[in-house]
């Protein structure tokens, strides 16, 4: 399989997306090509810090950069020649079966979903993330990408985020669930009550609402949610969890006794910070495009880019586009059958 | 000035309801009057265990009690003689100024819109939170009383929330955001976008989009979004919160090494958790209701009954609906100047 790397896009580019491709190579010997998208002398001068080349290796010239802060419509519309949007048309093109890029969020779901178009079927793609939690790891769709959802968009996520599931958690039959206001089947505003209804004539293992209190209590293993309140809730437990973090290394330092106490349960500290770690997952994938697209978290590590880029090849390997277009067909002609009935 | 309390609502009523309510009358010398709604023998109970009866105190009998998960709107149609339902009624009739429950928050909320009505000029309440951070303590509203908002509510919400932020916490001139996407001034939906136009054109101290990244940072007093919104927000960092305090828990128990690193440090985690108590603050208020409505936690302890007590007393003598009155007045006449001109 053949993918496309957007070099220059991520707060440490091209190091650590340079890094990571190489690391993912090394391990993944199903990626027969990878394409470098960006700036030839600064992806050289990094790829020769770190030994031997690989042959599958191609540096593809990008003059121009996306930057975090640009306008995403805009970005995309003027900047043709920018690692982002060359890496993209590639996959277009059809020479490349994923994108990965680490650069601006807004950028990318806007340049993904012009360029290579919604799946046969998908009305809107969605941005899922894969959440690990002490008992699961759930997948939250949609994190930011389709801003006016409509009850449809929410049940094809559900699809979508079962399959996903299934594919790199592994799990048989993911939990669904609607993020609202509260458990209960009446709690919510127009768009969850109207998903919550299709979703209960699918044929997902549709297991009700969810609210944020049991978000980490192993209820659900996909939640659905509009973009902005997907948005919200990763953002408000990102914050919160840095919050807590802040508190901890202020109060451990108070006094001696407190650095020492701090001292010997150290490895307490270190053994959360690691469940923790955004780096074990990569990234979030935009779903329900013509390709595979991957989107690493902005501050990506090597690591980060490396485990994307598996994400990447396990969804090329499952062809799992191709199981988007079937179950969404299948969803459809079952809400149309009940319709009819 | 009098208050109607429901003695039966929360986790631990009326046990912790009444030991608040005895203990603000201690701290409180401008309350005239309490009204503990609720099962006479019990409050009587509980009454009897807490020393000689204050004069000020009255029981009011009521008969049912609304339970935490009943479904708010029958609820409130059918359990007339519930004790939140008469204590509100006695606000209704004007024989008392505030209300305070901790019990059923959809149906305080319900029970309160439609029996109090909502001050002149306000479409819709909205629930107030204040939450503490390291370097202010900000105000989020609404946190669930409103599921389909429109952008003017949300103006209305940042008027009110100002005014909430200079009363309670003692800001001359509160920062008003809305909560949106990212803080770039194009991010957000339909409604952001439109509250934002005309936040301003208003004259509060508003400050622009906020995203979740930046809850804690101290950038905004009064933070506004959709019920939906804010109610997943605060419920996602009560869910971090609680799960880092569960793998802090579970790590430092690991081996005696930790143990005793944890013991020695014992302080630094009791300052964090004295920093982020929720009894502090008391509660949530629901502003724009004819009369002052407080929701205390529904696990609150006799403190957050009486801190939540503290900040009805000091909105009715603050005489803060009169004020929300006439500032939501201002803010019309200067939308509507701005239309004409």
């Amino acid at each position: 399989m053949k993918i496309a790397v957007d070099a220059m896009g991520g707060d440490f580019a091209p190091h650590n997306i340079v890094a990571g491709v190489v690391e993912a190579l090394r391990e993944q010997n199903r990626i027969t090509r990878l394409f470098l998208v960006g700036d030839t002398p600064r992806i050289e001068a990094e790829l020769a810090k770190l030994g031997p080349r690989d042959p599958r290796l191609e540096i593809v010239h990008a003059t121009e950069i996306i930057a975090m802060d640009d306008p995403p419509v805009q970005a995309v519309r003027r900047k043709k020649d920018s690692s982002m949007c060359r890496a993209i048309d590639i996959v277009k093109r059809g020479d490349a079966d994923a994108i990965l890029s680490a650069g601006n969020t807004g950028a990318l779901l806007t340049a993904a979903h012009l360029k290579l178009r919604t799946l046969e079927g998908v009305d809107r793609p969605g941005l899922a993330c894969l959440i690990p939690s002490p008992d699961n790891v759930f997948v939250l769709m949609d994190a930011g990408a389709n801003l006016e959802p409509h009850p449809i968009n929410l049940v094809q996520y559900a699809v979508m985020g079962s399959l996903y599931s299934r594919q790199i958690v592994g799990y048989k039959k993911p939990r669904v669930a609607v993020f609202s206001l509260g458990t209960e089947e009446m709690k919510g505003n127009e768009l969850t009550l109207e998903a919550h209804r299709l979703l209960k004539l699918s044929d997902l293992n549709f297991v009700g609402n969810i609210d944020g209190h049991d978000l980490f209590a192993n209820v659900a293993d996909v939640i659905v949610a509009d973009a902005f309140v997907g948005n919200a809730v990763l953002k408000a437990c990102e914050s919160t969890a840095r919050l807590i973090g802040r508190y901890l290394k202020e109060e451990l330092k108070k006094n001696p006794i407190r650095i020492l106490g701090a001292f010997l349960a150290r490895g307490a500290f270190n053994a959360i910070k690691r469940k923790a770690d955004p780096d074990e997952y990569g990234g979030a994938i935009l779903l329900g495009v013509n390709g595979i697209c991957i989107k690493a978290h902005g501050a990506s590590s090597p690591k980060a880019v490396k485990n994307a880029l598996r994400i990447a090849v396990e969804c090329v390997e499952g062809q799992f586009n191709e199981h988007i277009v079937e179950e969404i067909k299948k969803l459809h002609d079952k809400l149309q059958q009940t319709k009819s009935a």
